[in-house]
């Protein structure tokens, strides 16, 4: 059977290093370019000794012809509002293409230049583009050729509401969300405040109230539930490599017992392929889910108080980066939605 | 000068090793006595190498007479339920005791019981021991002899939330602390979930809502405040030694801005030695409390959501168990508060 | 087509929850029986939540009827001194085994009493039991029923020497192997010296000369040079999950600039599959072989010293015990020697 | 009593930090002036929150004029190359000074030119300065008024060695030393290999024979030995923020057994303030000399092969850096040599 061709654009990043991983070893994709910033035109199996007998290919310095040429399919896995400058292009000569950056996951331009700290620039392609979280909107996915694909924070954000959204079992104004993330999710960068000795040992909350993941938080769930929303999110840095862990406070607005309401995920979430509702009783913790493409959740109500608490973790390069990237491929191109991904 | 002899019972758990710490370099206070269960009459300093030089003391088996004999202090650095078997004796041979046990914390012998599991045997010793948090109640503690060192999670809490309380800036029902502690919180003992395999890379939370410093914070919130109060809280446990870091939410039932509740904390902490609000917009993280008697603390508010965040950091066997039991020593005893603890 | 049907004897500890993810997605063997200690009698798929959907097996109290009824092939993940009363009756029943513990691996019984303190009862068996190191002896292993899957130590130490060996490159009184690993090596139990806040920002020497290790690379160092050799093993503990350094220094017999070296051994491992001879000049780092099948080698000649320093990485989960251990069972049964190996 | 005044020239990194938090709270000295690069005039309480109350000073861009005026003794925490520059006016104007920089270690010019890539300015003051690790020429500390700080890596090697150097205890030839060092020792620096993700979980050998403290130790032992040394020394990257354990491999030249070395080493550092040569059989770990000005020592004799394994630790930025500078100022001073390091 023939492969159907895919590049990754930004191979050396986490997350683009974790599509390459995966591409490398599906069923169905074979990964045909890759390009990089700074190892430029070495084999990509230099770069990642495991890759030895996997793949071999040459990591060049990006150039869009050539990429578009030799792929049916873009991962763009580049910085916020470098996505934009080429995603025209691959789009324009009929690639399907999945951007990891956040430039078109904001519907709303101007909430996008109030977060980014710069200007919109490719209006068109930002309307057609299909929120790619499967969950939520999987026959939109399908069919499109075009996903933004989800934020780490928000995926986990947002699989932990998703079922009490359109039941309105929530208090939509009652929504904390108090979120943990290890520290690929900055990004493989020099930046001193990085530095294991700054992260390790420690723990901090940063960007308060104005981290930009809120807005793409808020615009989903306003999506799903036609209401406004307005959570309250607060970003923590822990000090371990993979997974994010929300734990996510909501107003009841019925009564509901712990048991009740972990049925109802449960039967929810019961066909998804990638959500696991673990067992009664049994809290998430992000080892178990680093390095796949899962979001774990458990959940506890407190009936005196009206409130429950509910926590997801998941791997941010897994599901809430390139697993899912991966999984968007999947429905896009009509393969096994799981392909790949265990 | 002479010294005055204090004793560790229990010196070889974390926070025993930390008083050990402590008190062999404390300029008013001298180490007389140590025991600990497993490395029993060996010298301190084989145990701990780095106090050579330093102290030079046998660590036995724990016999109470021997140490009312050789001490006019006792800290009881003992697992829960322990500390009162043996309380009540020194009290009675009129020493001071600092209990780090939860055994004298809940005035409410009945709350105790549903939290520890066991009866409670000394009715009378509850009555008179004071709850040491100096931020509430320093002269309380001056004049006692019998102090119950708080729990590390509700020194975090209460000292975040404290300026507030009689000012009557929170809705007391809204109040939610989303804690995350290091592993020494959980002592030095087998145990297959605190293995590094499994606590490594990881996080989680654990016990929700049901954790026993929950009725020893809504305990103290309520005599401060004279209201009722639930808080929601929710533990984590986080992959780094020492420290806790508590963010918690409030609603506000006054209009304020952030730079408005910043300036009343400074003020409100200004003369404590150990609580420091940081520089306004600064955030506290773990790194740097750990090895201190210091709460850090910062805070922001969301004034569309009329919400508060206060975030707190201590070391959780530093201002969360030793470093504070050594403070509440320097006040019962009418030394400089912060001798020993810097 | 039909798959094979393999079991994992001792599926909850840390070696043994690594054959199951990996014999989960292998593309030629089916798991059709797992047993655990601790969590009898629920689905595999509940202890371990990423198998959702990939996995549906009970976990159950082992019965070795049972499991030879089920499996053509055993997987002995179980403590040392525990396989030997197993593994006789699956051979008796004709199944193939490799077994994961040291019960098969020392040739000399007394070698066996000496270092793990207890009598070999099966001298039977220990004949015939093949040591599964394929880069040594490739053809037996294919050709064997029964496979003692190497240590974890060995493995990297072996791997490291291996090229010079049967060439004499090395004098032999001179080995120094000093190698570092992380905590799973240990297993998963509840011990007091393992526990997160002993071994996280710490590390030590251990065993020194002692481990049951350096009998087990003596003994097959001996085997491929047919002289006798006494190397000088020094082991350490990371603090890491996964992972071991080998850091081996070897006294020269003949000179040899870096560049010779290294050209001899990239050759002499080109055709293996899981052994890397790493780029000129780069040393291997246990981050890019953890959760693979990979050996990455780095060395460097002091011709001044006539000595090379090699220096090997592996998982000690994958390389150094499951994935070897998968990597025997294509060979013993004819499959691809990678499947499900990347 | 007037105490002694001091500056560190380079506050804010990592040995910077840690000289003010010794000095903050030192008995005798008084820190009068610290200069950072960074955090140019802000109060260095705001910059280190835990000196709240023990410290109130401006940390400003550095000045030497203004540094001279306000003390008698500084500590230049600077780059290497950096020092040299300023180290001479000091000298001048007959302040007393600490280099810790790598500026004035290495008594051969050309040495210092092939290792560190950049012509040395300072001659005149390269032949005066004292190498100031007290155990091995604590007279000529205490008389000079210029101390090159040794190296951390030297550090521990040389302690390690040194008992066995001048009774010949050991084959020069032989000496290998396999050490493992904490990420403070890289800096505080923006730089893409340091960054938690790529540190973390990870752990690798760098510079191979290369590394700038192999001439250092070499000169040490040479000085010491009078004779040519020329060590095998590997250094390793560990994932710990503090620390270094330095596992030294020596041939013996006389026979000797595990209990006679150890009672040898014991008898030869009874005396010093900061070497401690644990219990028989005890092994060194790193976490139990962190934040100490302690080196831990522990070995083992494998007489078979006629060879010693001896382990050191110590913390990198205590005795290998700000710890080691301040025993160096209370010599030079006429201090207690131990004040301020407990």
């Amino acid at each position: 059977m023939k492969k159907f061709k895919v590049g990754v654009v930004g191979a050396t990043g986490y997350t683009g290093e974790e599509l390459v991983r995966i591409l490398s070893a599906h069923p169905y994709a074979e990964l045909t370019y890759v390009s990089g910033k700074e190892d430029r035109d070495v084999r990509i199996q230099t770069i990642f000794p495991y890759l030895k007998n996997r793949l071999d290919l040459e990591c060049k310095a990006f150039q869009p012809e050539e990429a578009a040429r030799k792929c049916d399919l873009l991962f763009l896995s580049l910085p916020h509002t470098v996505s934009m400058q080429f995603a025209p292009y691959f789009l324009k000569v009929n690639k399907k293409v999945i951007d990891i950056s956040a430039d078109y996951r904001l519907k709303d331009a101007k909430i996008y230049e109030k977060f980014y700290k710069v200007q919109h620039k490719d209006a068109v392609n930002l309307r057609l583009a299909v929120y790619g979280l499967p969950e939520t909107q999987r026959e939109k996915i399908k069919k499109t050729t075009f996903v933004a694909n989800p934020g780490c924070y928000p995926t986990g954000a947002i699989l932990g509401l998703l079922p009490g959204l359109r039941k309105e079992l929530w208090d939509f104004a009652s929504i904390v969300i108090d979120a943990k993330s290890g520290v690929t999710g900055a990004g493989r960068k020099a930046d001193k405040t990085l530095i294991f000795s700054e992260v390790n040992e420690s723990f901090k909350a940063y960007k308060l109230f104005e981290h930009q993941h809120v807005p793409e938080i808020d615009q989903e769930l306003e999506r799903i539930t036609k209401k406004m929303v307005q959570v309250v999110f607060v970003p923590h840095l822990l000090p371990v490599d993979r997974g994010i862990l929300s734990t996510i406070y909501v107003k009841l607005k019925k009564k509901f017992g712990t048991k009740e309401l972990w049925g109802f995920y449960r039967k929810f979430y019961e066909k998804e392929p990638f959500v696991n509702v673990l067992a009664e009783g049994v809290l998430p913790e992000i080892k178990s889910v680093a390095h796949t493409n899962f979001c774990n959740i458990g959940l506890r109500v407190n009936e005196e108080k009206g409130l429950a608490v509910i926590i997801t973790a998941i791997d941010n390069l897994g599901k809430g980066a390139a697993g899912q990237a991966v999984q968007n491929m999947n429905l896009m191109c009509d393969f096994d939605e799981r392909a790949g991904l265990s």
